[in-house]
């Protein structure tokens, strides 16, 4: 159960980076996404419209306070794992975090309040350079899942892709 | 040599996503990237410094017509790929891929122009659902060099993080 945190979303500013953390969250096994900061219900059913579309069991949802949800998972005895590229590598420490099948993972936006490198568990970084947390995210469930999320299937989809050499196949069920 | 090119950017709305394509180019250790769509000099200026700032070796520069940077790199024997969600699956596909030390990796926008697909030599799905471009940029690089872009140096860094368990350390010279 991989369940992801995403923090300080803004609507508008943040709508498109925060969606791609939700589909990105969706496509590469986790769960669930949980989106902080203000809350934005549109773009909560967008994705949940995507997912309900494309198939599989993904859940979506908005909680205002951070640090309630993370010390509701904390309870639940998930792991706590932050993304931040001041953490230690995530190549030395992801034996140790694959051995928890409860993963809560928080990925921040430009400023990350102190206190949530306090209570994580784990502050890890997808290399300590400057880039994008859509992509220290994706490369995070690559890692958890030693690839085998790239395998994985989604029932009850209403569309689905039929991956081509050249050009688009898709099927669409009614 | 690993070259991204990203097609059809619009400034302002596209900003972040491209920005966040560059970063993560030069973070997961591609040499280049060449932005195609509107001139967003601005933008450019912005990753050129971040990466001299951060250190290693990282070119950045626009080309109005991706037709002319792939037709380019072909001459220049670079092994097109295009990353889409149609394409085939990168897990299949990534060891004939590795073979070629010169790969030109295309990252689309929204609608891409059924011309790219004709023109790369692989297309190629990082997952066959809907996501990010960054993201599967991310996977693909983090795939191509097997996890070792993550050691990557960057030397001549003017900045520099520490990694650490909690909390940022960083490291600025003059």
């Amino acid at each position: 159960m991989i369940i992801v945190l995403r923090l300080s979303h803004r609507p508008g500013r943040d709508e498109r980076t925060s969606t791609h953390c939700g589909l990105v969250a969706r496509a590469l096994g986790a769960d669930e996404i949980i989106y902080s900061g203000e809350e934005d219900s549109n773009m909560i059913e967008n994705i949940k419209e995507t997912a309900q579309r494309w198939g599989g069991k993904f859940s979506v949802s908005y909680e205002k306070s951070p640090r309630k949800a993370i010390e509701k998972y904390k309870r639940k005895r998930f792991l706590v794992v932050h993304l931040t590229m001041y953490g230690l590598p995530i190549q030395k420490q992801i034996r140790k975090i694959r051995k928890n099948k409860k993963v809560l993972v928080i990925v921040g936006s430009e400023k990350v309040p102190g206190e949530i490198y306090q209570m994580a568990d784990m502050n890890i970084g997808v290399s300590n350079q400057p880039h994008s947390e859509v992509a220290a995210l994706a490369v995070f469930l690559h890692e958890y899942f030693k690839g085998k999320e790239l395998d994985k299937k989604f029932p009850k989809a209403k569309i689905k892709i039929v991956p081509q050499k050249v050009g688009k196949k898709v099927v669409e069920k009614g």
